[in-house]
């Protein structure tokens, strides 16, 4: 199988640790998809692991002169979307970073695009394949917890000093669709509903120099069959603290409760005594289950629907701040 | 000092533990306030540590014929307004089971009434005296955490079977103000900022033949100074839960987070390594700190400003709930 990487922002660490689990999947082109940006510790990654891929300054000539049957997309936030429009008309396996679109007219072409396209397509959410998450997850569908009503989920980050291209919307996209959409798609796949409203706000205030970046953010949804949910965004995780991010998601069903914190993952049902801990495991790699899914071989955890459903209510949520109202 | 005690419904035991500190204080009347309910319970509670009330089946007439100084409303929750009313016309203290009101036309009526009054009015919120929360508070006040910007609170409680009182809206009053006023006093008292709008969803769905009642509620608040904060109310915490209710709160600030959990209080700062414990302590009791308060000799951790203000914002959250908007 032939992988071509697009970029270098973002989370291509998934991708390199899934290449390191399976010999037939071949790096055979690199481009950074922008003059920017460069892919020299890509090339340097692939050296390192019998890679031999050739570099292209532009990223459409590497789909049409080497036709790889998978690509990786870690450009700039916002030529996510062209990116992997160009990816689709060339029926080609799309797995990208997200926000695969930063706004509603990119995620509306993104969407048609892909219709046409039938391929597989999936953002790299990789907190889902968290053992945490995964074994949460595991637990609602198994049962545990009866018909979803309610789910709360946090994100918080350090701050610490970004890139410049943090500090403007038109390159960020905003800190719901960047920090939020791991916490949005939570609500989405833990509850296995789809979403029907958001309300949404977030504030720049004390952002320490970082332009249009909001550090703090509330989410509201409303999903089909009156399941609410809650996100709450922030970048002001002291410096001090012990991990990077504060991930949490608790979701409270007819007949109990499950919760992740600290990478635990504790559950109070009729069965057990009192609150329990659950072992956190996953067996399974992020890109490994994109290829997979490819192949025919597994359904991964993600795919095209979830994906773009999850990315509509991150811009909609955005728009619900921007305005101030629901949307 | 002489007390009235009106009703016997909610948390009179905050009262009857501040009469056990402070011997100066008399039970001089005791009232049912409605012909559904009696005060049988006090009168034994009376008899048992030395106070000798009458009892009056028209509460009116026990405040004109013993002018007492005090009075505790636990009456029927939609007549709370009325009662503290015509204490208030009398010049009485009044120290009530919350909601005060559950119409906005009550409180209206409450706020007028005691405009005109100038005594000392609180609610029942015990869990500002609950030494996690207390302690917790007493960090953000003496500046441990910086600006607040965030508050995420929580209130889970167990459902069991609840009295006919709770299955009807006009009885009730709602989810939001009952379970969910604790939470939103918590999102006043922590940030210290004002009520700007509020965006809420409920739902009765799953309430196991509870009527009106809701089982799980979200409240999304914007306060003055582009503080957000929200609060998840739900009755689904499990039979086997090893305590009646789930009550959080974490309170994110410029410079760190606190958070309360399980009765613990944690603090993550610049100065703190890592994740660190505070001890839970609070050396005041409600009802003794109420009276210490109209005496002069303390400064409440809870007023008539507080008060109203909380529960003006219970009730919009529940019109918002109701109507689907923000308000």
């Amino acid at each position: 199988m032939k992988l071509g990487m697009i970029g270098d922002r973002g989370h291509n660490g998934y991708v390199l640790a899934g290449l390191e689990e399976m010999s037939h999947v071949r790096v055979v082109g690199l481009s950074p998809g922008t003059e920017e940006d460069d892919v020299g510790r890509l090339k340097g990654w692939c050296d390192e692991h019998g890679h031999n891929p050739r570099v292209f300054a532009d990223y459409r000539r590497m789909l049409d002169e080497l036709a790889p049957d998978v690509v990786s997309v870690c450009g700039p936030f916002e030529l996510h979307a062209e990116m992997c429009i160009e990816a689709f008309r060339r029926g080609i396996h799309v797995f990208c970073e997200k926000p695969v679109a930063t706004t509603l007219e990119d995620l509306a072409a993104l969407r048609a695009a892909h219709g046409e396209a039938g391929v597989h397509f999936a953002a790299m959410m990789g907190l889902r394949y968290d053992p945490a998450f995964y074994t949460a997850w595991r637990a609602v569908r198994g049962g545990a917890i009866g018909s979803v009503r309610l789910v709360n989920t946090r994100k918080s980050y350090k701050l610490g000093h970004r890139p410049a291209y943090y500090r403007r919307r038109e390159t960020y996209g905003g800190t719901i669709p960047w920090v939020g959409s791991h916490a949005i798609d939570w609500i989405h796949w833990f509850s296995d509903e789809s979403f029907l409203s958001v309300y949404a706000t977030h504030s720049v205030r004390y952002n320490r120099d970082h332009g249009d970046l909001e550090v703090s953010a509330l989410c509201h949804f409303v999903m089909t069959n009156e399941v609410l949910a809650s996100a709450s965004i922030d970048y002001l995780r002291p410096a001090s603290a012990p991990t990077h991010g504060d991930d949490r998601v608790r979701v409270v069903g007819t007949d109990g409760v499950v919760e992740v914190r600290d990478g635990q993952v504790l559950l109070i049902n009729d069965a057990t005594d009192g609150e329990e801990s659950l072992a956190p495991v996953c067996d399974r790699q992020i890109f490994a289950d994109f290829v997979a899914h490819v192949e025919g071989k597994a359904v991964a955890l993600l795919g095209a629907e979830g994906t773009l459903a999850v990315t509509e209510a991150c811009l909609l949520a955005r728009q619900s701040a921007d305005e101030g109202r629901a949307v």
